[in-house]
């Protein structure tokens, strides 16, 4: 039975939503003018201000450039010896031959020859990496040149960012949905009918993608980080050193935080939103949608995007019309999700279809479907909200007894049963949602689940983003007007960040699903099996071995920074730095670009060459249960890290507000409390900054990677053990 | 084919080797006095630090033996609660029927029912739990006595602790094997052939001693650290507190290292070796040489122990006529045990038998097992050995660029690469033996192996227990003498963690396999299926949120006792307490051991109640995830906990030598480094010594529990889904 939605009106809505998208966000991008100030008040004070603005705008672009400059550089050649590297891998399986073969899945039909499919994946790997790069850079100039107006106006700064961000995260969702049909397209043209073979192709996209998600969140973070550790450790060196733009390492927090949160973010949830639309054509590919040719069906989970961007359109709108709160938004544009949503799954597909699901058939129902997306949709939703709920509910614990907690505040505050139980419902939505959509449609339901998750991800990114670049704004209009920044609070991109590992869990599992259904691969994942459970105990170690690099490159990172600012410090001295010359911003930005590329090699190099040796080297299962642990120990260390060291920073605020006064009447000495929860927080930065986000990128990237290689590890895998 | 060992002679064997144990555990208590003072020397100074000792020995015995006594009486609530639980639940199985039934596995037969299944699992759990604390009381008392002789002496003390911590290792190895041996002859009086049942019923005297070991682990970690924490924190708020007798936090602290050291190694030690004895009892069961009732091929596992205690006598007989390292210790027991195990495979097991592993036959030849015992032993070996050398570069590391690496030894020193790289060779050797044991012999290959890593263990607990117990003393006679006792670096202590944790995952898989292998049990443990993927995810939180709520109890405990310290200080003026009246000590101790065991009934019902609640609620297969996913995730936490910590320690110590200088020389201000390191010491210790140590036994005892309560959740389990 086919879907009511014809073929030819679906190879036209995807394409208009996306251009809906685009032309949404380039309004935005004009209304963020809309709310200029007066010109009148042009005062010699103001014109002052301005022409300072401009000149650490210009410095904070500077450092930016010169990051960006050598992040070109770097990503390049990592991304080229691994296009190469692909390519030979994948051209290997049959030797380079030219010549068709019979398709794996099903020997009557001829497939395009393996070669030919290596250079597609080569080419859409490189595809995958350049539109990253774009959204990274695209991101970053909007956050500069946001952040230079919006400090410059100095009023309604928050509506300001909110409409730069929305501007970048429909642009973000419109042009991954075109680019992607239009691949997707292309690459028909070619294989005709050789469904499996095209969307292998497209898979080398989504590694492109995640690969450089994965480089810029790790580079930009340790660079954000070690800035930050700079700035501190020059401040409890050097006592009397000045917190404004003459101290280059202040500068250097700035560069820090646009690249390490804004250029870090886009690529990041780029490559998300990208491997659970792929997962799931995959598996739709080697289900009946693919055997039967519906190429409606094959498409749903790009309607399911479309529809994202029609629905966030109309939220954004909403809120527009009657002024709402985050979330209101989120809501509204939760609930108008689910309505599209069946609507979509109604129009789409057809009322009844059968799922492959690890060589089992499996008859769907559309509506069992649409439950699938709008599980996943709502698990998001809530635990999102349960987070903030419990994240609150600690706080205040903690701020009631502030004088009473003030031990159990320093000692139990990084991990306290409150924070356990928050962290609970991450690990139990996604839980109930993979669950649910498993039983009703296989590994497939579970894909949809997570695109359901990221479905509203234009106004998501719009919202996250909107906080710390609100604040980096209001940081630098603080800075020329009063002089001290304050420490800015991030609680919603916290947020985005569990979200972000819930949805990576799920894409995970899928991408799992999608390799172990794999013609040529044993079907199942059997714990007891010795292969799979070595690989397991590996799976759960690695992310604590990433961790541990991106931290210590860190301190290597902020130590060097932290030698150079002091000598230009003491050179100047503390009094007179900055004041008649500037100081030497351009070296500090360099050394701290140089050892965060350096820091960036080794844990890159970690997480794409493991999946490679160990499916080469030793085998398929022994992989898939690294896969396997690798999710289960990722989940637990990116919820830790966030929570825990949110409960740090909280502790220190709590502390300074009551615990001080409660030490200073009763204790005698000096106040030891505040002293140790400010180290407590330089400790927790860096692992909720700098080894948290990039980990959920770290098993998709994992998984994805197997995907993609899965033909060269099915055909010549296991070397290790067929020569024992 | 039969054995070369007769029944009769192995009958004899075994208990023989256990008495041999004993009576050379007795010698060394004897031995330990060889080693007096020459009483000449009795000067009246000699006196009055005689009465001093006797003073400070009598106050710490006060507070042990307040906190065993409270021990007894909340265990005693639990076991006899769990107790109930177990028979209720066995007994429902056949709705508590006295007849018999037809077996499980082989419906020909008849078994006995699975009432008296019931009854026996009961008492066998009774006794495992009065075993356990037997010899943690017998642990605690040896180690008062031991301290407070060494202590008086002063000279040989490192000998006369290794006498003592011999006796404790010695008698512990003989009683247990004695014990379980009688258990099993007895249970036999009754079941004759029915050795499913049998096994079924002694796997609860497993669960028993592992429960205790738990809840000691747990409460004595709490009281450890809780009076550490309160030590630091009195010191911190009052600058100018007596670090000596005077101060009841100090005592506190010391009652807290016997309490939490060596209380807890003893019935930790005595439940990983019952239980890799027990599952591969309970392995052996089911397959050919329960079949064929081979009782020598069965016992096979105890003669291995039996030999243990054989070749660990020698060692330390050895170690007596040439006086040896502890390394060289080690060196010894290890080859004389790899012979061992030779000569009691050739002699005790058939040259070819049949092992069943997961429904299916695979034959293993008589060396190939003693190759499984084999590689379990020397991967213990070599690990240990491993971790040494990995710390100390690392150490050494950090020694040589004290001054350069003043950061990245803060903020790095947590987690570094180098820790990573040292923290790899416990999974690695791991996964090596269970990728060799379970290729050779499956499951039982696993559990054997476990066996063979743990089979020196009396050597092994008097060199790892002489270490703290020698620093208690030596800090004893300090302050008697002296006044200030210094931190004690416990090493050998740390390595003995590891050691566990390595045995532990070896055991927990080969006990996860046990509970798989029995019959009406799905017989895979398919990470693919949602069920066991939820498990999964389960289970790798589940060790994260025992660590948080032991780490909270750690918090609210220790502020609970320097409230109290505080007060009493503030009562008496900080320079005359204890010097006319005795400061409370009792009311000290009182509130730690309240708060201790408080905060241990959360942790202890979480470990009791998760595997029960999933297994009854959701399915065997969740729990299976369960399971495997906290295994994978206890592995990573034990070993970061152990490892960080430990660095954390050493930078401390790294700073106050070399970076303090630097500090000093270039910066203006206060030597920041040492403060920020110090409060990291204060995050670490707890971290280390509360969270990390009762870590293994929690997977064991969620594995051991599953195992136990299989019958009643194959019939009566999944309630949830069954009622959906």
């Amino acid at each position: 039975m086919m879907a009511l939605l014809s073929a030819l009106t679906m190879e036209i809505a995807i394409p208009v939503c996306a251009v809906i998208g685009i032309a949404f966000s380039l309004v935005q991008w004009r209304c963020r003018l809309c709310y200029s100030d007066d010109e009148g008040q042009d005062t010699a004070q103001l014109r002052a201000a301005r022409h300072k603005y401009a000149e650490i705008k210009n410095t904070i672009s500077e450092g930016v450039r010169s990051f960006l400059l050598t992040e070109y550089r770097y990503a390049g050649v990592f991304v080229v010896a691994f296009a190469i590297l692909i390519f030979l891998l994948l051209g290997s399986v049959e030797r380079f031959t030219t010549q068709s073969r019979p398709c794996t899945s099903n020997h009557s039909k001829t497939c395009k020859p393996a070669l030919v499919t290596a250079v597609f994946s080569t080419v859409s790997f490189l595809l995958g990496a350049f539109t990253s790069v774009l959204f990274g850079s695209l991101g970053t100039k909007i956050a500069m040149f946001a952040n230079a107006r919006n400090a410059l106006e100095e009023r309604n700064i928050a509506e300001r960012t909110f409409r730069s961000c929305a501007f970048m995260g429909f642009l973000l969702a419109a042009i991954d949905l075109l680019v992607l049909y239009l691949a997707i397209i292309l690459f028909k043209l070619y294989y005709g009918n050789d469904w499996e073979g095209l969307f292998e192709a497209i898979t080398g996209y989504v590694l492109g993608g995640s690969f450089m998600a994965l480089f810029k969140r790790v580079s930009g973070g340790i660079y954000a980080k070690a800035a930050d550790a700079c700035v501190h450790l020059v401040r409890e060196i050097e006592q009397n050193c000045p917190q404004t733009e003459r101290n280059p390492a202040v500068i250097s927090n700035y560069v820090g935080d646009i690249v390490g949160e804004i250029a870090g973010m886009g690529p990041d949830l780029f490559g998300s939103y990208t491997e659970s639309s792929c997962v799931a054509l995959v598996l739709a590919s080697i289900s009946s949608f693919g055997i039967e040719h519906n190429f409606t069906a094959m498409c749903y989970p790009l309607l399911i995007s479309s529809m994202g961007i029609l629905v966030s359109l109309v939220a954004t709108v909403w809120g527009e019309i009657k002024p709402a709160s985050k979330t209101e938004k989120y809501i509204i544009s939760t609930i108008l999700m689910t309505v599209g949503i069946v609507v979509v799954s109604l129009i789409a597909l057809p009322s009844s279809f059968t799922i492959y699901n690890i060589g089992l058939p499996k008859v769907v129902k559309n509506w069992q479907l649409s439950l699938c997306v709008g599980v996943g949709l709502w698990a998001g939703h809530i635990s999102g909200f349960a987070n903030k709920n419990y994240t609150n509910i600690y706080f205040s614990c903690l701020q009631d007894g502030a004088a009473h907690n003030f031990h159990s505040g320093l000692q139990a505050a990084p991990q306290n049963v409150n924070v356990a139980l928050g962290s609970v419902s991450i690990p139990f939505f996604a839980a109930v949602s993979i669950f649910v959509s498993y039983r009703f449609a296989g590994t497939y339901g579970i894909a949809v689940a997570a695109l359901g998750m990221l479905s509203p991800i234009a106004t998501r990114l719009a919202i996250d983003a909107s906080g710390p670049l609100g604040d980096n704004a209001e940081g630098i209009a603080m800075m020329a007007s009063i002089g001290a920044p304050e420490d800015a609070d991030n609680t919603t991109a916290a947020i985005g960040k569990e979200f972000a590992i819930e949805s990576a869990a799920l894409v995970s599992i899928a991408l799992l699903g999608a390799f172990v259904n794999r013609p040529a691969m044993s079907s199942s994942v059997d714990v007891l099996t010795p292969k799979v459970i070595v690989g397991l105990i590996m799976g759960s170690w690695l992310p604590y071995c990433f961790s541990a690099m991106t931290m210590g490159s860190v301190g290597r990172a902020g130590f060097k920074m932290a030698l150079e600012v002091r000598e230009q410090l003491l050179r100047f001295g503390p009094e007179h730095i900055g004041v008649h010359e500037k100081p030497n911003y351009a070296r500090c930005f360099e050394i701290a670009t140089e050892a965060s590329f350096r820091g960036t090699i080794g844990p890159c190099a970690l997480v794409m060459l493991t999946p490679l040796i160990i499916g080469t080297a030793f085998s398929v299962e022994m992989l898939s249960g690294l896969l396997a642990g690798s999710v289960g120990s990722v989940v637990q260390i990116a919820i830790s890290a966030s929570k825990t060291d949110g409960a740090w920073i909280q502790a220190k605020e709590d502390i300074k507000a009551g615990a001080l006064e409660y030490a200073k009447k009763h204790c005698r000495g000096e106040p030891t409390l505040l002293r140790i929860a400010e180290s407590g927080k330089t400790i927790g930065d860096p692992r909720k900054d700098t080894s948290g986000p990039p980990l959920h990128i770290l098993i998709q990237l994992m998984a994805v990677e197997s995907l993609v290689l899965a033909p060269f590890f099915a055909t010549h895998g296991g070397l290790l053990f067929k020569f024992l």
